[in-house]
């Protein structure tokens, strides 16, 4: 690594459990990483407080607070244009959460905050899969599903900062309703983590005459991670559960590339395990559904990030877009 | 009007059966305007050399091509990037067509061209309901559903050229045949003219106990200008039409609107003419949808411009956004 002017950024990724953080350099490399709580200091102050005195000896150690151009942060409805966390469901601080200024006036440095699935957006075009693309969508498929959208080499914040919250388009008029918030048939009630164990569960109760792997387990002890285990050992119902849910994917991914045409749809988590499990569906019925001028071009590629750093890189890599 | 080094730029909106075109200047005055056939020229070459002959009048009394900076083409499958016309189903000629080529050859000027929902929406941001915004959408809802996006002040064009194509986008899945795609449950399938048409002939078959004015008309004979006129006299099936159909369109917006997050959806062509009657429907379904974070943020607009002026005016808008 150079060691004349080095350029360096922090990441920080705000989850509803953990923060994760890091030191990042130009070229996507994390030079220091930690953890701590997003759950157990009572104002977003004590939390940055907290961060601070856990970076303060790697900042040291790589140079002083001068050797950083700036703070990217990914959080939970963060808005780009504000830089605030705006009612985030699963954060513990409620209302309008000022985090950049707050970060801002901790370090000294400047600040850019935006939604998670935008910041990995970013780092996958900054390290990633995208590297060099101009039009990308990247669909997040973890406990949730989020969405960043690339369009003329740029992410889509739209008029409010919110753009990309492709987890809830309505995909299935009338269809599963979302436990969080209550529409019928959005994306995220059926691709995510939590769609997948209700899915599973469902396919369990109304075949019940069907032999399973599953059925070594309570329905309520079943989840993600237990179906992927059963359906690579070839259980019918598990395949049957990617094989649903593969097919919402691409539908909606036939939609949201008839909006903006993308040269790569990139899937990012922990569904995208799976792999082809869950990409032949995906591309089956993706193709199925656009209209011919679409068919054949799309990428549909699994994220290059590995998940743990991803989210860290992304938010850092927000720090090179900082004016 | 200045007569120093005027700017002028020539609009052409070639569509299915008349072309029409119009000499427009920096403030989106069309100085002079005219039509032609778009069906009776073999090749399009023939059909350019017939809008020259028919321009050049106009054109040497505006002070000859010197005046001119350059000529704006909206066209069905009108790919920006590439400026050729790529398999229109409703066009004379076939295949893959270079237009702007054709047209700079014959004019010597330079031509951009894009399809022509993105024209429209180059028009409404230059001279109609969408000045100074950088975040919208347009929706034409005329025989087809056309959309052009804009986002952080461009349209988006996409990967290839063709983007925004929102009206195949597939709403109700397992839905309406579209006629013409065969896509089920597209958009354009219930919010075009035909659209509309087809709804009323089903409710009148579905519904042969109730009377209403539409009666009076063979179901063949029934198009969507004799909904609107039953539906504006208070008949009831043509009203519930204009709340199906709304329903349909606001429900759509709701998905587009959490993929860009717009400042306004801009409504144009025959269909807004229904004034509330669509658009009532269209904003509650549309709310309905939405996650609350983008409630009660985005205006619905019907378009300012004059209907037979818009896809000329937009085409011409193309001319300032030239190199």
């Amino acid at each position: 690594m150079s060691t004349i002017n080095p350029q360096l950024g922090i990441g920080i990724d705000i989850g509803g459990t953990t923060t994760k953080y890091g030191i990042v350099n130009h070229r996507g490399e994390i030079l220091y990483r930690g953890v701590i709580s997003s759950r157990k200091h009572g104002t977003p102050e004590a939390f940055i407080d907290e961060l601070y005195e856990a970076l303060l000896p790697a900042i040291d150690e790589a140079g002083g607070i001068a050797a950083f151009r700036g703070i990217g942060i990914g959080a939970p409805n963060g808005n780009y244009y504000t830089g605030t966390i705006e009612d985030a469901p699963n954060l513990v601080w409620k209302g309008k959460i000022h985090m950049a200024d707050i970060v801002t006036k901790k370090f000294a440095l400047p600040a850019a905050l935006t939604n998670d699935a935008n910041a990995a957006a970013v780092g996958e075009m900054m390290y990633g899969a995208a590297r060099g693309m101009k039009d990308f969508i990247m669909i997040t498929l973890g406990t949730g599903v989020g969405s960043g959208i690339v369009a003329n080499g740029h992410l889509i914040y739209g008029h409010d900062g919110f753009a990309g919250e492709l987890g809830h388009t309505i995909i299935i008029p009338g269809g599963r309703k979302h436990w969080g918030t209550g529409a019928h048939g959005s994306l995220e009630a059926y691709t995510s983590a939590t769609g997948v164990t209700v899915t599973a569960r469902e396919f369990l109760e109304n075949r019940p005459e069907e032999d399973s792997l599953l059925r070594a387990y309570k329905p309520e002890e079943i989840d993600a991670r237990l179906v992927y285990e059963a359906a690579v050992k070839g259980d019918k119902i598990a395949n049957d559960v990617y094989a649903f849910t593969g097919e919402i994917l691409g539908r909606a991914l036939a939609n949201f590339v008839m909006f903006s045409s993308p040269e790569a749809v990139i899937l990012f988590g922990g569904l995208t395990k799976a792999g082809d499990l869950l990409l032949k569906p995906v591309r089956k019925y993706m193709e199925e559904d656009l209209l011919p001028i679409f068919r054949n071009k799309v990428k549909l590629i699994i994220s290059e990030l590995k998940e743990s750093d991803a989210a860290v890189l992304g938010a850092s890599a927000l720090v090179w877009e900082l004016k």
